[in-house]
């Protein structure tokens, strides 16, 4: 994409009342803007990361058998009330609204009711179990507080997945199989350094459900980690006896701060037995399927890549999710040279279907750098004058120091390879 | 796929309050499920359909230099007070709720206003314009009645692009690439033969908009179409000074049922105004943005797929917005060798990169043929003992009666070809 088409431009400055690193600085770049405290859209720039993280996320649940559909926000207060969770003084972040009839209709904060509800109609015998079923669907909390950007809002994507077992050693095993699609997830999105598999409260049908948190300064939770071991423990549920139960010595852990990017919990038979989800085994007997629920909010994620990897120049995006993967500057003079030889590079680059932002504006050089930096496109290409009289381009990474001299016919092979 | 992982079964009854032939064929085939009157969720196979329609929207989209965003659902109500479109008694479609605070918000029908907004922040110079920006979102719309299945809903995703023209030549030249971009999707999606392009009531900008109707007998408007000119006129501003103006013979006009698609509308400056989105020209004078708004919905469209297309046997998918290219259908018995080569077959079609539902399922054939035509996959191809004992397989497309045979060992790239 050519820079002068975009309709977004880097700022300088924040605004004044958006204190979290992670939205000021997406917001300084073009990625998102502010509608109101906790509410953000998704300018070109954030849409392409957010897909991006998205399609990783879609990859690994369809590779443990999940199957996508997509529910609808708005919700049948009878389907809640058969769980107790109707009630405002029950669930606080109800957003509610009505329809013309006078009816009262939520705002999906999740899911568990509609899809139990959904499954009854497809689910009968064993045969029809084990079921894994997912979508990516916009979410909506009331929340009282939203002041850490888009780590925490009123409106956000998420992934959920709910599965459906026939019983408990079956969920037990996707359950782990989950765990483990998590841990990739979480890798392949450039936090696998970072976060760690975290032991929480569980609930009433088992004693812990499991977060992914991700150490970092700006973290709302607080967690106990061993480092060799790579678990965790959530403050909520941190005991001597949690400590004994997991083999964990307090000598070796340390306190951190972190950040929830998912969470996996197992659901029982809470929602199964509300809405009737029974099936008949293969000896006629009716039992109630076993669920589990695997949360990702994709705006987190890219909000805690944002607060942990960048640094004082601006954001640092991991490949696998960056909007494109080369930032293409052309150093613009009056003989117009480079700009010509940099669009060369740019088609040959589209050709080989590399994604890549080409700065042909007219601005100049240190501003084109700034904001790249501030970007964060992992490799720049620059095309100017002085590269030019050697015959070569400019690559420097983004967040090295180095940089490397490539000759002009190597551009595009260099990077299409990389 | 295999049909046997697939959560959903088909039905032989839609439920009884359904009325709509768009509906009821859907949710019989698994396509969609009904939370409420006028809400509805996209199941595995229904979301395959979107997806595809959503596809070929967006590469139109782009290739007419549109960039995609994603606005918010909760709306602020100060930007919707600036073009007095807040209240109730001018809108009457808003679903309305309250923040912790007690401030209103509004759950967005539509997006002129925060884009504007947005935008005002990207644009000064004449050089910021033109712009094209759209997305794919989720609108809420409070509907009084609701009773054409997926064709009318409270919630629904819309394509919505709004262009931002320097002067009033940029935009009518832009408007009109947009006509054709939209005359193609049309035609890609299955639906170019039955949708006319239709003049109807343009505001005060400009003497009409354009709507995309496509004739069937459940469409809810009521348009008079010229089929040698392939022109027509929305009955609202049906008159003979605009058919003289549309230079149509009142004798070459027949009246149509006909459903909108899709509409485009000229905005003029009412939305600029409002929110200041004004530039400097080249000659330093200030001047407002001229704008359109171009909408399309993907579920109308797959609704409108459903009614003008489908047979008394079910659904016949056109194959650009097939859930899968192939079905695939063994049947199966005692000895399973039908399922054995059937199964050779899936896995190679799988390698081919062919979209293909698999039915593998221990049923009898007659049930797999019923919802193979319910389900309406374009081509399919039967493997059965007796198919083996000629080593061929059998192909059919849906809709048509002629079978062909087809050599075992070109079973796959008889179709990949295709």
């Amino acid at each position: 994409m050519r820079q002068s088409h975009l309709f977004t431009k880097t700022r300088k400055e924040a605004p004044k009342d958006e204190t979290a690193k992670n939205a000021k600085l997406l917001i300084r770049g073009g990625f998102i803007h502010k509608e109101m405290a906790g509410v953000y859209s998704y300018l070109p720039l954030g849409l392409r990361v957010i897909e991006k993280i998205v399609g990783i996320i879609r990859q690994e649940m369809n590779a443990i058998g999940g199957q996508e559909l997509h529910l609808t926000a708005l919700q049948d207060k009878n389907i809640w009330e058969k769980t107790n969770r109707w009630s405002d003084a029950v669930v606080e972040i109800w957003f509610k609204t009505k329809l013309k009839s006078g009816s009262d209709v939520g705002l999906g904060f999740t899911h568990e009711e509609p899809l139990t509800a959904l499954m009854k109609e497809y689910v009968q015998s064993y045969k029809d179990l084990p079921k894994y079923v997912y979508q990516f669907q916009t979410k909506f909390r009331n929340e009282e507080r939203a002041k850490s950007g888009i780590m925490r809002t009123r409106e956000f994507l998420m992934k959920d997945l709910y599965s459906f077992s026939k019983d408990q050693k079956d969920h037990e095993e996707f359950y782990e199989k989950a765990k483990k699609a998590y841990v990739k997830i979480f890798e392949r999105v450039g936090l696998g350094d970072k976060t760690f598999v975290t032991f929480a409260s569980g609930g009433s049908f088992s004693k812990f459900s499991h977060e992914f948190q991700t150490i970092t300064e700006t973290g709302e939770d607080l967690i106990y980690l061993d480092e060799k071991k790579k678990i965790a423990v959530n403050k909520e549920v941190y005991t001597d006896e949690v400590l004994k139960d997991l083999g964990i010595n307090k000598k070796d852990i340390v306190e951190k701060k972190a950040s929830e990017v998912g969470n996996i919990f197992s659901l029982g038979t809470k929602f199964s037995d509300a809405f009737d989800l029974h099936y008949v085994d293969d000896k006629g007997n009716k039992k109630p399927a076993i669920m589990g629920s695997y949360g990702i909010g994709p705006g987190r994620v890219m909000g805690t890549i944002v607060e942990t990897l960048s640094d004082e120049k601006g954001i640092v995006w991991p490949e696998s999710v960056a909007p494109f993967a080369v930032h293409l500057i052309a150093i613009a003079n009056e003989n117009g040279k480079a700009l010509k030889e940099a669009t060369k590079i740019y088609d040959a680059l589209l050709k080989a279907g590399v994604e890549v932002l080409f700065d042909d504006r007219d601005i100049r050089a240190g501003e084109k750098f700034a904001d790249a930096d501030l970007i964060g496109i992992p490799l720049r290409m620059v095309v100017s004058d002085k590269t030019l009289e050697m015959g070569k381009v400019e690559l420097k990474r983004r967040g090295e120091e180095k940089v490397e001299l490539v000759a002009l016919d190597k551009a595009v092979s260099s990077v299409s390879k990389k």
